[in-house]
């Protein structure tokens, strides 16, 4: 599971330094820079975790995910407007993470043997309630609930995920299979500025 | 305790559709609806789970909980019109499910040898703060903390409930009386337009 | 530990008085500032003890922290003119009760053999996240994230804490110390409008 904890490690960093960056954009100081990367970062996952009551929860259990935020943070203040140049690649990235942590959130659930409907929720929980717990502290409506359709591309990853679990792929397929999909479909739908129907 | 389980399905549907109709106020997609009808209809009783440390969480060990939000939001889309023109009658059903919450959040606090005073407040956070956390996701400062009564309303309902249990009176009369009067209260604070006094 | 014990309740106070001042700056009714008031004194230890899965929460198994919140908002109700004569001295005890609470939740989670960089994460939230919570609950960005350097003044207060125990000095040392030096940092900064430099 060495490949796993490292995925998780570089997909802390990136959520990291795009929350180090909003609260940037929201003229934060260096303490708000760090809660804001940090929840941004590990709060999904902290959610889903107390939620399950799975415990210590990762980030508690090994120092190695404060580090990582850190890190992040420092990379934000020192190389700011590399990173904004890079806004494409950050968001290429941003969306494996959300799609690894979706992924990784469904399957982790599963294996304490609560129903897949519970399960796929809590993988979108992991990788989106970042996200909304971060905007709720910035003082704005959760994107999430507006725009972008990428919390519905990670529920229909999440779906893919399940369904292939019975044809027993190599594990890597199964990972890397939905991931892909909502990476595709995240990126079409800000190509096409797709939205999903309200209530009329 | 089937008949239970029974009303509190049926609460979660009220509370999600009032949920879905707040999301739908404030022009949300589809997957915003979800999210905030489900976090107003289950928000409190998680809440007060975590703090428990009561688990499974109801909805995390028992899929139907997740289906009766579905369901909910699924006919707030199709029947809007309809359940608009019906507000008097939601209105009432929101307020025996509030009251129904309160009651049977302080009655499980009771059952885990925990202090009246934190079962009280135990079932007040049960009824009402699924509405504050959903508020707070919308942006809006949360209703309860400005007008009606109802939260008042709600403990003075539970403290009737805590004082009604040494009659050992036959279990159903136990969870009427109190709703009755929850529900006696907030109609008549709503037509009186009652508030309580705030700090001078 | 009745000193501590009684430290903390006098905290609890203190904290509970400073958020009903602020629900009654809001216009908020008799209902608002109790939660106001109990969430900013209480809500830090308990989002640290969620974090640590430490049960039962403080306040869950012992009724008089809701006691000493009751009574916080009452002398608000009854002494408002009086309290808010008394700002530099009530601006005082909250920096006191914020040096211990820091100091003390770094205590309590380095007693569960966590690693030292997370009990002095668990330090600065159990001191700074009831402020957070009750700022997202009455609807306005949390001052932490703007202004004051308090939450950085807890830092260091933690890291000295940490610092002092390999030395052994007698116990009411390694609180005092620690505790002087958040008080000190932050009248300094108040006096001095020090803030930290964000990301340019």
């Amino acid at each position: 599971m060495d490949f796993i904890y490292t995925l998780n490690l570089v997909g802390t960093v990136v959520f990291a330094i795009s929350g180090a960056l909003t609260a940037s954009d929201y003229k934060m100081d260096g303490f708000g820079s760090v809660v804001i990367a940090f929840i941004t970062a590990l709060g999904g996952g902290t959610i889903r975790d107390l939620l399950l009551d799975y415990h210590p929860i990762g980030w508690v259990g090994d120092p190695y995910y404060l580090y990582a935020v850190l890190i992040a943070v420092l990379l934000s203040y020192l190389f700011k407007r590399w990173i904004v140049k890079l806004r494409r690649t950050m968001f290429l990235f941003d969306t494996i993470g959300i799609g690894l942590f979706a992924v990784l959130g469904t399957q982790k659930t599963l294996g304490l043997d609560i129903h897949y409907s519970i399960a796929m929720m809590m993988g979108v929980i992991s990788a989106v309630f970042g996200g909304v717990m971060r905007d709720v502290l910035i003082g704005r409506v959760p994107l999430i609930f507006r725009k972008e359709i990428y919390a519905t591309a990670c529920l229909a990853g999440v779906i893919i995920y399940v369904l292939l679990l019975p044809l027993a792929l190599p594990y890597y397929l199964t990972l890397i299979i939905p991931i892909t999909f909502i990476m595709v479909i995240r990126l079409l739908a800000v190509k096409y500025e797709w939205s999903l129907p309200g209530i009329k």
